[in-house]
């Protein structure tokens, strides 16, 4: 395993309405997000600036049991170009792949390669089971085709496929003396996490980015999500917020009148007549949700091509409207900066694979059972609530699956969660900025000397692991300047262990 | 769940020959131990002295996948008569369950009933997935059946059971506050180290007795277990030691002539006439290894009715035989200490299931795949090297499973075990007796300021877990007294702690 290949990438893939997706899927009155990004069948893979090989490990469909399953060839990027190797115990960095393709979050991930050289470290993004190109099955449509294929697709398992790789790259690259330091965002961060907790022998310690490890159960009030999201709004301008407050109503009533649901259909530019009104509903949750999320101080194309700052965008264009302009009109003007900043799209696919089997919305209906619900008092959004029950039913409906709403709180941690790490780890970032939605749903506190929170208030949604830029503000250099200190620490404790364990030999 | 029933046991099950089970399996020059006691199917039920009441709790086969798998009855064993209950925070004494009917265990670990009441603990005894009355898929016959139905019969999935029942028992009594201790002997300790490695969140502290956590891969030399069970009778009398050495090539050499195997059937008072060579040399070489595991200094009939020191009885018979007697007879004298104390037994039966699909063996051919081998220098016994291929053959055989030797290592740390440990954790007793040939494997010194051994010299197999006897020596004694100052000092902290938060508050 030596430099990678010069393996050049050309390709671009362009994306349009990837987003289309119903993400967030109303239940009766109580909805789960379905996804993070809901980018699991479509990326925005921009031409590659990170060099890497491509390689495949053999893994085990089921760790926790001996049932006899065919294995499934694990995708994995790797670089060891600037690693100094095992004669140095140079470092691994290993990006816990999340629910995408990993070639995605390698292009998306620019912080790990550009600190990399420094540290003088071995790079590797594993991709995780059932996304991209590691389907079991050998295909995802064989991977997705129902429960039973599907079943093997949790969290546990994909921490188990990240601990036999490392352990078996090691092993081979005689690289057993080499520390591995993990990174993840999103749910990658809350994988990078959890392995600190559940692996400690096979890391040193972690970053995990926009990591919602509390969003479970009753750890955070259901309605965090949905008010900070909100919040981004209220604080561009009270009267964008109170538009997008107001234009539900409007679109509910207008949705009700005959000849309403084309109404809206031509409003909005959707390309196909609506079939219902939460369709439309649920679009524009998702654009406002994802518009918190990736409200990034600059320009971006990781979801969609974006201007900085795009809530600032999306409520300047719904106030700046003339004062006879409808709600909807502003409405429609405002969701447009999100779906349609190039101009380039005529009309909009709402039903893309709505309740498709991507694998998020599995996962959230099995493990990943986080509570969500919007209040009239901190929410622009329809006042919902969290119902387990009807979510439940949703989730038979779709997968023929029985959530398991307590189970990662019993797997993980619950309301011991942070004690336990207090106790019990040491050496993790949990960093945040605290525009993203997800950010109420992580640790924003230190938890002790080693677990230490790192928070921006103008952050939005793992904005630190994105690649650096010209437009970088101070406060996100200050951010990446501490991870790379604390990271350097733990290396340095780490070697003066060994020395000190190797003198004392 | 008030105080237990006062349910009053009076059942005697009279046990012979329970251990003629091949548990040492010769696999052409490799064998691997099979099992701690071979106790899965018969067991030494002796009146028990303690109080609970019998609960079921229904489990999931697979915690870590979502396919449609029957659930399963756990059976537990419960006692709150004197536990102060939630208002006082009370603790919760846990028992991990090992491969065993729970009732033996429970009769066999006084030690956790008689400090429970000082403690104002409560009790409970959870019984092991594929053991006893647990049975997944209704019964015994069905459970072990196939390499398929047996394949949910792993740590990881007993691990789980634990963490789900115990959170499920707290939430059910409002006892969420209430801290739980861990217990565990042998397999049993090593799932109470584990636990706390892996469930940091769900206990504040585990005394592991007799717990080889060591014992895989090359984290310890794989001829320990037999240089210490050899050393038990070196100890005693080289004499011993020597004409134990000297019988497996007697045995060899008389098995081979015209008619050897009639003679050795006869000489040996084997009821069916032996088929091998081999299955009478694992009859004995079990029972050295026994004799070392249970070498207690008082009598005890935990596995067999025994005298104390039965090492010590068993050489004295050897050595005590006129000049002229031959080496079969100081042997068959010699083993009878063991299998026949009693006297009440006419012929040994040897082929009671000797491949049987009793728990353990499964176990040893899938994750607990511990090297065992026997060299010229340090042992007693034939000398034999460990042999992983013909190991995975026999497996592949017995079973149609494939051993995954390197997986307990990569799933709860290898040679980073202890510094994981170290780094991670924190109160943990490793307890260990140092007769006791599974010692070697266990750990043996303080890994940190709370996570420390305790040996004694002349203890053996958890031996501090049995119930006080009068005749007690005093370091057995000061090894539980050690205990239980270290749990009260977990506890104080904990409360510490929470009185802390609370004034914080």
């Amino acid at each position: 395993m030596s430099t990678p290949s010069p393996f050049l990438y050309s390709i671009l893939i362009l994306i349009v309405s990837f987003l289309c997706q119903a993400s967030a899927i109303q239940l009766n009155g109580a909805r789960y997000l379905g996804n993070f990004w809901s980018l699991s069948t479509t990326l925005s893979l921009r031409a590659p600036k990170y060099q890497y090989e491509t390689k495949y490990f053999q893994q085990k469909l089921d760790h926790f049991s001996f049932a006899d399953l065919p294995s499934f060839s694990q995708r994995y990027l790797i670089n060891t170009q600037h690693w100094e190797g095992p004669s140095h115990s140079a470092p691994i960095f290993l990006y816990c792949g999340n629910e995408g393709d990993i070639e995605w979050f390698a292009a998306n991930t620019g912080f790990v390669w550009e600190i990399a050289p420094r540290f003088g470290a071995m790079v590797i993004f594993p991709e995780h089971r059932y996304y991209g190109e590691s389907m079991p099955y050998g295909s995802k449509e064989e991977a997705y085709k129902n429960a039973t294929t599907l079943s093997y697709l949790t969290a546990e398992q994909a921490l188990a496929d990240y601990a036999v790789l490392i352990t078996e790259i090691k092993r081979n690259l005689s690289a057993q003396a080499c520390p591995v330091v993990l990174f993840g965002g999103s749910y990658g961060g809350m994988l990078a996490a959890w392995m600190r907790l559940k692996y400690p022998h096979i890391s040193i310690g972690a970053l995990a980015s926009s990591a919602p490890v509390l969003q479970f159960e009753d750890l955070v009030p259901p309605e965090t999500f949905y008010s900070i999201v909100s919040d981004g709004f209220r604080r561009e301008s009270m009267s964008c917020f109170n538009t997008i407050k107001e234009s539900w109503d409007v679109i509910n009533k207008v949705g009700q009148i005959n000849g309403g649901l084309a109404q809206l259909t031509k409003t909005f530019h959707i390309c196909r007549e609506l079939e219902s009104v939460e369709s439309l509903s649920n679009w524009l949750e998702s654009a406002y949700s994802y518009l918190a999320m990736v409200n990034y101080p600059y320009s971006t194309d990781f979801l969609m091509p974006l201007p900085g700052s795009p809530i600032k965008e999306v409520c300047r264009k719904i106030d700046s409207l003339p004062d006879g302009a409808s709600v909807l009109q502003r409405i429609f003007e405002g969701i447009s900066i999100y779906y349609n900043y190039t101009g380039k799209v005529d009309c909009f696919d709402l039903n893309d694979d709505p309740h498709g089997m991507s694998g998020w919305d599995w996962q959230a209906c099995t493990e990943m059972i986080m509570p969500m619900a919007s209040n009239r008092t901190t929410s622009m959004f329809p006042e919902f609530y969290y119902d387990p029950k009807s979510n439940e039913e949703q989730c038979l409906k779709d997968f023929h699956v029985k959530p398991r709403p307590t189970w990662i709180t019993t797997e993980f941690g619950g309301h011991a969660f942070k004690s336990a790490l207090k106790a019990f780890g040491s050496n993790i970032i949990f960093s945040n900025g605290l525009l993203d939605p997800w950010s109420g749903g992580s640790v924003l506190e230190d938890v002790s000397e080693t677990i230490v929170a790192l928070t921006t208030k103008k952050g939005a949604h793992h904005l630190d692991l994105r690649a650096a830029t010209a437009e970088d503000p101070d406060w996100l250099l200050d951010q990446r300047s501490s991870e790379i200190k604390l990271i350097r620490g733990w290396l340095d404790e780490h070697y003066d262990k060994k020395k000190a364990i190797s003198a004392y030999r």
